[in-house]
């Protein structure tokens, strides 16, 4: 972090032209930059320098890893789809510091509480940095600005987008999979930690120099359905055990009992409703949380109501979504990743539940993809600006809290919708400033409050909709004023000048900065 | 074809250093040639050149690949799952024709009968040469050296390679599609062209500059399976009919009836029987043809003689391959095309009937492929020589008639065996020498004929499995001796010396030259 220059983005926003060696496009404004060049071409195989039985098995990770190349300065991949139940990426960074391999770069598709120990080898020099999210003690480790190198924070889209623009190389992606053949093809279907799906390690297999799978419930060739081709893979290796079922899938997903959320989700949907946005062959994506389940509910009941059905909703899927799935309101479940055990039997059972990916669903540099047809999606924030801007990133405190996720992707959708409450904790949530820029407020439509709800003054369509219904509907500004009203001016939080993170566009330009928290 | 250099590859054939302004790498024999260099990298794209409501439809054919860009001397492809019954290659260089375009490429998976109207386009300079199979009177035509350009031949695998390697480019990919949305994901399982699997497809829609998806058959999003990806999509077309379905399936595929053909499937059956080549977890693919369908109901008898179950069988689908996989006899019916409506049912019911494609299957510089991993497969060919080398693209008068189709690529199974009769009209099938190298004899294990099976010495084990055999096992020079004894001794075609085409090898490299037709 060597005094880097900045410039000020179409948002606003102060980046730096350079990060981790690479320079930086400043974001542009939604749908402006236009990318140039080729997709990434990983290195050509022969099948000369590859077992002609299909048997691919390697005794250990070790062996593995060190078969792939594993040196100083590598970029190394792993996935999320076992959230906070994953065994795999630490033990690949425990192997390199093991082999005294040093300044490597962790490209998670997501990070989680239980990837504490990389702070280890954060600290001895083993990882330079994480280009991924930053949550729970990583994010706190990384706002401190103690991470060696700079935090690249990326949507699911986005890092689908960079690795196919070889904007991030992966040299070496090691790729967990719940259910394996010794030639590699792989799905999270089967075996004890079955996670339903692993879209999210799809662009790593596709343009990674080496691949390797690592499963812990070996099957025959052929693993059907081959969610990862094998063909894509250099190594397997057979562990004891990949990941902990019990944080894998939580057994249940559960829809909210708090009041306050109830009430979020009831405006929601009726929100919907009054501005009629419902209607044979709609489409919409709620994501995993209380909050999202119960505007699901809420969205199910409407839809019988008018008999209406849907052609297609996007998951993360749930017991609730397979219900609907089951129960003909949704013609097809379009699904990202799998939140509970019912997610996984349905998939596994029903080809109208669909294996979705970073690539079908999200990927701005493609040929369109799914997020922009979706008529409703809804989405959190952790603060909202009064210019409808928001973040998902940081905390009012200035802290990295949460990956970014889809969220910025389904910003495409037709219609957005933050159901959040005003305040947290006594911190508003609406707010004259946000900490950290994720989604550009042209994109966001609606944000919904236990107070009142404000429309975008862009959707005057929405606006002219809503003009009779009984909800309370209110400019921004005027949340945000009740907020401060309420819990006081929000203070600002103790940043310094020095970068510890970017946040990158969908289309891979910088979209903000992460400063060090200072306090 | 002005002069080119000749050198002589590792088979001992006289090949072109050059072939349509490329240079060309001679065989070096299976598994020597390593490929370096990177995969093919398509442009990158932008969603903001492509609507959000995902419906990418244009009004005709014209129109699309006006949009596309159609230009002289460009490469456009089109798949062939529609065998003798496609429409749109065609159409596609009328339009060309119509919009004064010159010098185009033509790249098909494979090309048939029904074709034969692009011979107009071919002389009027339209197209400047065919990349792939040259049947029936296209290879007439090509053979008589009338193509301008110079015919290049690739097996399914090596078209892949071509295309992924980044030698073989196409700039608009045409894919007919018997099931689209307007977003442009697309299968072969519904609709009145129905034909299974859109498999040949596949690197066109990968690794193409623009690839258009022409349907008869609109579905509204999402069209699942998206055997073809609408992200990778720029235009859809809906037309009133893309093919005949009288020509795509033929409704039935029938076991032969002919004495002499029976003869060779159950000598072949016998001969895996008696070289103990079945086993509980047998693999094995045979083809379509009359034949190949009798020694799949030989095996199955075998089979189920044993009390054995196949882990997985290859199509080319049809109804016995069906009735094995629903019998319990097969696990998985790994599919790379469809020949009946039966292949077609199950496809679309069964979801261990798998959806694959040359890459899965069948490409040599992938990290491995299925090829290599089957006990046994059953090929045909029009010529065999006594180092078992083999023929399939040209007769003995020296003129195209086949493509390669995967037959080089199934060279990589454990055990390759050739029913071939030992001589067709007076003209014997093995002997001194072939037309036309397409395989290497190093990789053909046994040569069964109605007269005498030869076994490859290189296959010591197979030689030592059948020697208390009560088949006829004889050296190949023998039943060469035979057939020349019955017919005489084979004359040589009239070729000159001009190259008319090459035939390529599984990692790109030529393995053969075919020359002029003089006679």
């Amino acid at each position: 972090m060597s005094n880097p220059e900045f410039v000020i983005n179409a948002a606003g926003r102060k980046i730096p032209t350079q990060v981790n060696g690479q320079a930086q496009i400043p974001f542009m404004g939604h749908g402006k930059y236009k990318p140039a060049g080729k997709k990434h071409g990983p290195p050509i195989a022969s099948c000369a320098d590859y077992p002609a039985n299909g048997d691919k098995q390697l005794p250990n990770l070790k062996a593995a890893l060190g078969k792939a190349g594993i040196r100083d300065g590598i970029t190394i991949s792993t996935h999320h789809h076992f959230r906070d139940g994953d065994f795999i990426a630490n033990q690949v960074f425990d192997v390199a510091a093991e082999l005294g391999v040093k300044n490597l770069v962790w490209a998670p598709s997501a990070s989680f509480p239980c990837h504490a120990p990389i702070i280890r080898h954060l600290k001895s020099g083993v990882v330079q940095r994480i280009e991924g999210s930053l949550n729970g003690p990583l994010g706190r480790f990384c706002s401190q600005g103690k991470m060696k190198g700079t935090g690249v924070l990326r949507s699911h889209g986005g890092r689908y987008q960079a690795i196919q623009d070889g904007e991030l190389h992966i040299d070496i992606a090691v790729i967990a999979a719940p259910a394996a053949d010794s030639f590699g093809n792989a799905n999270g279907l089967f075996g004890p930690a079955a996670c339903g799906l692993l879209g999210f390690a799809l662009a790593d297999a596709e343009y990674a120099d080496k691949v390797i799978v690592v499963t812990d419930h070996l099957m025959p060739f052929p693993c059907i359905p081959w969610q990862i081709h094998g063909n894509l893979v250099d190594y397997t290796v057979v562990v004891d055990h990949i990941g902990d079922p019990s944080k894998i899938l939580t057994g249940t997903t559960r829809i909210t009992k708090s009041p306050d959320r109830l009430l979020l989700a009831e405006y929601t949907a009726q929100f919907c409703d009054d501005a009629g946005l419902f209607h044979d062959g709609f489409s919409f994506q709620a994501g995993a949380g209380g909050t999202a389940l119960a505007i699901g509910q809420f969205f199910s009941r409407i839809l019988q109501r008018e008999g209406f059905k849907c052609r297609f909703a996007r998951g993360g899927s749930n017991q609730y979504l397979v219900r609907m799935l089951e129960a003909g309101l949704v013609d097809y479940l379009l699904d990202g990743q799998t939140f509970d055990l019912e997610g996984v039997r349905s998939l596994r059972e029903n080809p109208h539940h669909v294996n979705t990916s970073p690539f079908t669903s999200y990927n701005y540099h493609g040929k369109g993809n799914f997020a922009s047809m979706l008529d409703v999606v809804i989405l959190g924030a952790t603060e909202v600006d009064i210019h409808f801007n928001a973040n998902v990133v940081t905390h009012s405190d200035g802290y990295l809290h949460h990956g970014i996720g889809g969220w910025q992707n389904c910003l495409a959708a037709k219609c957005v919708i933050l159901p959040v409450p005003l305040f947290r904790k006594r911190i508003p949530i609406v707010r004259e400033k946000i900490t950290t820029l994720c989604g550009p407020g042209e994109m966001i439509d609606v944000v919904v409050t236990e107070r009142g709800i404000a429309v975008n003054p862009l959707r005057q369509d929405l606006l002219d909709a809503v003009k009779h219904s009984s909800l309370v509907i209110k400019p921004i500004e005027e949340l945000k004023d009740i907020a401060e009203k309420i819990c006081g001016k929000p203070a600002s939080p103790d940043l310094s000048d020095d970068v510890v993170g970017i946040v990158k566009w969908v289309d891979g330009t910088v979209i903000d900065s992460v400063w060090k928290v200072t306090s």
